[in-house]
């Protein structure tokens, strides 16, 4: 009897333990931008980082030239999507409204930079966000209005959809449409030693 | 025996368990800007929002006008601080060397925007980063060289190296310089509803 007692006394313990370390693994509900942690690409090879970075990130800032303020930079946070989950092209896709003054200021002129940081991710630990090795990533281009018809449209819209969910929900008077930054130049920098040269010919072409 | 050989394997199991339960509560090395993480004020309150974005966020996304890309806008990460931990006062103080294309931006056109999101501070949950109930901060104004000797540049040089404790050893040949954000616009969406009517004088002067 005493030793059914240990053991039922030792199932309950192991019950437990179990129960809080799924607890544990399963974690509290995390920021966004944790949700896709995949291991960070070697340093050394400046396409894969640039587009893990794309990837991986949900949320960068876009910054326009204002056109309400006289012509100043105006970075503003939002979500975009290069594909869908683990399957990006590098091209980045935003939901935008023109209620938004970034919308209101590419559809005045279109010269953009998307930034994104290693930070989101996780994997930079305690190295501090300006010190080089946590990567950091300026995409400047034109952001341009995507046609939702087209099938760039419909790919964009499940690329966004995919990583964004609730954004299906957002309200139809508000008329979101979608953007694409058509990229023009990159400056990335991932290690010591200043920005990685990196085309984008280069970073639409990996391996080549 | 049995019985012994069943609580040897018993108390195994529940340390293995454990010691597991142990790493997954002490989980990874947590990302910069999820390290101080306090109470979301009420959104209804928007002075309070955007101080708790600036001292709360250790980096963020600063904008120039590119003066090598021909005047398009770029964002850079950085990372800054506007006093010391908790007690924040609002000019967000940055270290930045002219190796890098911001700091050479500011000093041939002060125009620029620093961009926060609640997202690093872990708090947004699930919401998507674009979702307005996702607190986010553009403070627009001009980014000034401050002088080190000065009683400002001894205060801002201990406010970063407080939160960014291994910019002290950054390499003295970079020459990195103090710089501050004189703000002159401030854009924060908390809600729904469109960005808060917040003026700098109500943004330093909490209360009146």
């Amino acid at each position: 009897m005493e030793v059914l007692e240990g053991t039922k006394s030792c199932h309950i313990s192991i019950f437990l333990c179990s129960a809080l370390l799924l607890l544990g693994v399963l974690g509290p509900i995390p920021a966004h931008g944790r949700l896709q942690i995949k291991q960070k690409p070697n340093p050394d090879n400046a396409v894969a980082t640039a587009r893990w970075l794309v990837s991986q990130n949900l949320w960068g800032v876009l910054s326009t030239i204002s056109s309400e303020l006289g012509g100043v930079p105006f970075g503003n946070v939002v979500s975009f999507s290069d594909g869908l989950p683990g399957e990006g092209h590098g091209i980045p896709y935003f939901y935008l409204t023109a209620l938004d003054p970034t919308a209101r200021d590419a559809l005045k002129n279109m010269s953009s930079s998307l930034t994104l940081s290693e930070v989101p991710l996780g994997s930079c630990g305690k190295i501090d966000p300006e010190n080089p090795t946590c990567a950091k990533l300026t995409l400047n281009g034109k952001l341009k209005l995507v046609d939702v018809k087209t099938p760039e449209g419909k790919f964009a819209l499940s690329a966004l959809f995919a990583k964004h969910a609730e954004m299906k929900n957002w309200p139809k008077e508000h008329n979101f449409q979608i953007f694409k930054l058509d990229i023009e130049h990159i400056f990335l920098i991932d290690w010591f030693g200043g920005p990685k040269p990196l085309t984008p010919y280069q970073y639409f072409n990996p391996g080549k």
